[in-house]
Formats: structure tokens, C-alpha cells, sequence
């Protein structure tokens, strides 16, 4: 069996942090402030809470700007790709002790950001951040902590696993991963089953995406411990989006994809895992193009899953549904950002045609994990009802 | 509960994917070759294992000769880390396409090896290589296919899990984080329990080193499949090594990490898993940093361990052992390029105050991950017996 599949892939499994900053993170002096600082800016910088161990740079503000200090004193020119939305990031000025710095020229949205550094015409991470796989490479991540942070935030609650497993797959010879999330307390019981979310990620991410970038763990672990999410297994696997560019969805193939899903990942999981068989007992949610697949696979699979959500991943029409009695719930939602109305005249759509669907929007957010998380946030109290 | 431990922990889970290279790997061409190539190097450079997806450089050849190729045109200098021991490195040169590139100066050990760039003065890593943490940072990682890589191969073997826990730590006033081994077939029955290895990493590494560098999950897989080893657990978290600067070991304080494992990671373990009690079904090992930890842990608490395995991590002497009867085997072992006579007259010591000792002493490797892959490998079919 080739492992072809295999030899590119590392998962990043976060530690999940809350979005609040170490108590004992130092702020940036002042005088390395202004250097490069924009005006009326609140100099109560701390590091970003996905710096590597000790690192004090890349830092975050209250209002959500992100300041960056890089060492390369012998460079010419020093980019962050971070900035206000597509206006070429934040160009970094050397100072005075010979490192670049620089700041945002405003504040950045909310939540999850991926970048990375152009430093004398090449792209490389800063070495202050962790990385997170996006865009096909790993980047550097930040985050900018969100005013609702605290339903991401790691807490001293039971806490479930997430579990990396290696499944075989014909269809690819391949040995392929997923990770799987068990709820707290998932196996003490064996006569205990539970349901399945399969839950994917967006073109240019793999199956780290969701537990890394999306703390999929933690907000589960927060819903369960407030008693409003019933307990499930969520499966996160490859949902093989690379080999097709941004654009081109429409000459994507999900057969292979779908294969993979639904005849050996599924049978996979409900062989090795505590599970509640047949549809009604199993969901497929994805972001972005993960969504794209999910509305393929659900409308191509109506025997498989019950639950449906796309999140900023297309819509859904009353004439999609071919057997209205197969599809417990469809959940449609998006940043305000992308194109609510769109989410929303939908949903009004399937519920006139009788279909139990619900809309979520994302307030000040746009195609981004903020609008994932949050999304996510809303669905799982809704799914296996 | 602080969070300030987590706030700078993440984890690459490596698929620990197979040294072998991928069978559509391009070589390099001996145009782009010859610029920077020693004399008598084997021009079949592939792709190293660990390069992140459809990343060609760093590339290996079957002398085990690393070649380097960066991107930034508009630097002056580009150095690459590695090369042969404590010569400075590689430094690369630019060529015709306006990339920086370079081989080392000779072949590499086999196995793992760290390593980063050093662009116009400032630390990166290299955007074609997937990180690992060592040396207190997400460091570049790149693999020198291993004659015997065989033991460590991703194969078509029924596969363990490697689980994420976050246990809740009161002596730290954190949640700390584990990864956790379970073999193939655990908790399918619920009355089947296992022993467990608590095994630690080196200083400047953290609990993700022995899943990801180590590839400790398919060493065990692999010795599974071939009868080789009992069934056990393996438990690797967070040794608290860094806090310490490297050499001042006689000043570091075993006393916050042993009440971390011993009096709560050891005690959720149990809870929280199908374990064997009681000393007999408990083993500690550790490496470099983590075979000091375990030297000093296993001789504070002989009631709690009675299998012990010190990897390029020290030795024990007849004296250290008070009562005889809790040691049911001793391990010890390092690179031959390491101090192999000091490790074997030891267990020659130990033999002959009758204590069931033995060393292993991995051939043309020093204080590197191969060594400890390899020691992994001699070490599992002596547990728990």
C-alpha cells in the first residue's frame, strides 16, 4: 500500500488556548512604540496567545491591532502579509535597536488570522508565531481576542479527546488520518453510543483545520459543560479540496472524496468507536468549500446523513431535496460580511417548503474562523434532536 | 484555574510517515546541481519526507547529502544550520534563477535532525519544511532516510491512537496537556486493561517530541503487528524541562514535575483509562533530559515504577537502588558516538548486584532522535513482562 497520501501531512494539534493573554505577558515599551505606531493607538500591547513559548512579538492591542517586531538586521525590506483587507499588509520600519517593526494601520477583525513575512523579496513565518495549515502551507497564525471569546476559551470543565486515528482506504491506497473528538466521558460506559458530526474544512486546509484554527474541541467541551449540546463524536478528516484551485469548484469531483467519506471512513469510525448507526444518527457540516462538499454529499447520500450544515459554504433549495422526510435539520450561515441575505432569503425558502432549516449570521465578520467558531457554536445545540 | 501553561503549547502531531520517499518525487536537476554540489555526490536527490505539501526542497540523496533551496532574491546572505557538527553550517549560494542553494558538506547522520535558516542576520525556518518543536522553538525538521527505517514505516498494520487530554493540574494552577498511546483494539472490551509507559522527551522539547520526531506510535504499531510487544499505553507530557538551562541539570528541581505526574497525570490516567494498577504495571523512560528526570523519579518513588529506561539520559549504580525486589528491569542506552562504555560497565554493575539490567548502544548515531527511535524499539518487548 502506497503512502503517497501521507508523506505530505502534520497536524497541528493546538492546545486550544482561550483568547486571553498571559497575566504576565509584557506590554510593548513605549518608545519601541512609537517608531512605528499609527495615531490615537493604545499602547497596551501583549503577545498574541498563539506566540511560540517565551516569544513577546507578535503582539495585540485592545483595539485589535497587531504590532510585529522581526530580527534581520542585515535585510532591506521587511512585509507582514497582515493589514487592513488587500491593501499589500504592513511594511515594517528598521529601528533603533536594528530589529523591524511595525503596526497595523487599523485594527484587525476579531478572531483567527493566517500571514506569513516577505523578507527581502521571500516568503517566510514569523519565527514569534505557531503555524496553522492554510493557503496549502503552514502559516504563521494570530489572534486578535474576540469581545465573545469565552465560548472558545479553555476552562477548567471536563474536557473530551481529540484522537488522532489512521484508517485505511482502498479507494486511494492510502492509509489516511482523521481526528476524532470523544465528548468527557466518552467509553467509561461501552453500552454508551453516541451520534456523529463529520465536519469539514476549507480549500487549502486539511483535517488539522478545525480543532487548530477552529477549537472545535474546546467549544464543545464549553457547550456540553453548560448542558447545551447533546454528547456526539465529531470526525475531522482530508476532505482532498487541494487538488483543485479557489474558483474552480465547479469542475471539482467529490466522487473520490465522497468514497473515501462514505464507504470507508463512516464504516471505520462505526467499527472502531462508540456509535449510533443510520442517518438519523449521523451529520456532515463543512466551511467554505468543505461546505460545498457537504451539500454534494448530503444531496448525492440522502440515506446517509439527516443533518446538513453549510457554513459561508452555499445554500440549499427546496428542489435539492428530493425526500423531505430524510433531512432532520439544515443549519445555512455566513459572516455579515459575505452574503446574508443570501443565507437568510434561503432559509425562509426551506422553511416555507417546509423544512425544518435555520440561518445563523456572524456579526462583523467576514470568510474567516471567527464566523466558524461561531458557527459552530450555534449548530451543535440543534443537531441530534 | 490560570492558563498561563497553555498559553504557548501546540503540538505537531507528525503522521510520522515512513522514511521512504514519495515515488513521484522529482530529482533535482544536475543543472541547478552543480552550482553548489561537493565532488562524487550521487545525483538522486528526492524530496525529504518531512517537507511540507509539494514542497520539492530540502531534498536527500542516498548518501544521505541534504540540498537546500530558498527563495529571496533580494538577500545577501542565506546560511542553513545543519551541516557537518559544529562547522557553521551550509551556506548557500545563489544561482542562475536567482535562489539560494547549497548541499552539506558531507552526509548526515540517519533520522531526524533540526535545523534553520539564517537569513541576512535574522533566525527563520524553511518554508519548505514542516516544524518540530526542539531547542525551545518550532524548529525545521528534515529526514535522512535510515537503512533500518523499516521498524519506524507508516505500514498497513492494524494502527494505535494518539489522544490529546487536557488533565486538570492544582500544584500548577493549570490545565496541563498529555498524549496518550493506545494500542490497536483498545476499549473494544472494556475488560481488558494495560500497563503503561510514562515516557519523556529532552530539554528544549516539549510532550509532542516522541509522537512526531520519536514516531512512537508506529514503532509500537510495527512491534505490535509482529508479536513483538506486549500491549501497553503510553503517556508523554510536558517534563517542565525548560526551565532549566541546559548543563545546569545539578540546580533543576525534580520536585514541581514529579507531583505533576505522580500525584495527578499518573491518578487521571487511571481514571480516565483501561490501566493495569500498581508498580508492576508501571514503567518510566525518558531521553537526554528525560532519562535525568527518570533516574531521579524512579529512585524517589520505587513504589510507584518498577521498569526504568534511562535513553542517552545517565545511569543508575547498584547503590541507588535501595530495595532490589521493586525493580523488575533496568534499560539504558545511547548512541555509539555518545559514551557507550560508561553505559554498558554500568549495566554490567547492575548485573552483578543481581539486578535485571540491560544497555543498548545504537550503532553510528549520537545524541539524536535515531538513537532513541531505535532504543524505543529494544526497550518496548522488555515491558511489562
Amino acid at each position: 500500500m502506497k503512502k503517497k497520501h501521507l508523506l505530505n501531512f502534520a497536524v497541528i494539534l493546538s492546545i486550544a488556548v482561550s483568547s486571553c493573554v498571559s497575566p504576565t505577558a509584557p506590554t510593548a515599551s513605549s518608545e519601541q512604540a512609537e517608531s512605528t505606531e499609527p495615531a490615537n493607538i493604545i499602547e497596551d500591547f501583549k503577545p498574541s496567545v498563539l506566540n511560540q513559548p517565551g516569544k513577546q512579538y507578535p503582539m495585540v492591542n485592545s483595539q485589535g491591532y497587531a504590532r510585529f517586531k522581526i530580527e534581520a538586521p542585515d535585510a532591506d525590506s521587511v512585509r507582514v502579509s497582515l493589514g487592513l483587507g488587500g491593501r499589500g499588509g504592513t511594511i515594517l520600519k528598521k529601528v533603533e535597536d536594528g530589529t523591524w517593526m511595525g503596526t497595523t494601520e487599523g485594527p484587525m477583525d476579531e478572531g483567527f488570522h493566517y500571514y506569513h513575512l516577505t523578507i527581502d523579496g521571500g516568503i517566510f513565518n514569523d519565527p514569534g508565531a505557531m503555524n496553522y495549515f492554510g493557503s496549502l502551507r503552514w502559516e504563521s497564525g494570530i489572534e486578535i481576542p474576540a469581545h465573545d471569546r469565552d465560548f472558545y476559551a479553555l476552562k477548567d470543565v471536563p474536557h473530551g479527546k481529540v484522537e488522532q486515528i489512521l484508517f485505511p482506504s482502498e479507494s486511494t491506497d492510502s492509509i489516511r488520518r482523521a481526528f476524532v473528538y470523544t465528548p468527557p466521558g466518552y467509553g467509561k460506559n461501552s453500552s454508551v453510543k453516541y451520534p456523529v458530526l463529520y465536519l469539514q474544512h476549507g480549500w487549502g486546509e486539511d483535517e488539522t483545520a478545525w480543532s487548530n484554527q477552529g477549537r472545535a474541541n474546546l467549544i464543545m467541551d464549553n457547550l456540553i459543560a453548560e448542558g447545551k449540546a447533546k454528547l456526539f463524536i465529531i470526525v475531522m478528516t482530508y476532505g482532498m479540496t487541494n487538488e483543485t484551485k479557489f474558483g474552480g469548484l465547479k469542475s471539482f469531483d467529490i466522487t473520490p472524496f465522497q468514497t473515501v467519506l462514505v464507504d470507508e471512513l463512516i464504516p471505520y469510525v462505526e467499527e472502531n468507536f462508540l456509535t449510533l448507526k443510520g442517518s438519523d444518527n449521523r451529520a456532515m457540516a463543512g466551511l467554505s468549500m468543505g461546505g460545498f462538499e457537504t451539500r454534494l454529499i448530503t444531496l448525492n447520500k440522502p440515506d446517509v446523513f439527516s443533518y446538513y450544515a453549510l457554513l459561508s459554504g452555499g445554500v440549499y433549495s427546496p428542489e435539492d431535496i428530493k425526500d423531505k422526510s430524510t433531512v432532520k435539520l439544515i443549519f445555512q450561515s455566513c459572516g455579515s460580511r459575505e452574503n446574508p441575505e443570501r443565507v437568510e432569503s434561503s432559509v425562509k425558502a426551506l422553511n416555507e417548503a417546509g423544512l425544518n432549516a435555520f440561518s445563523y449570521v456572524s456579526e462583523n465578520t467576514g470568510h474567516e474562523f471567527l464566523t466558524w467558531r461561531r458557527s459552530l457554536r450555534e449548530l451543535a445545540p440543534k443537531l441530534f434532536r
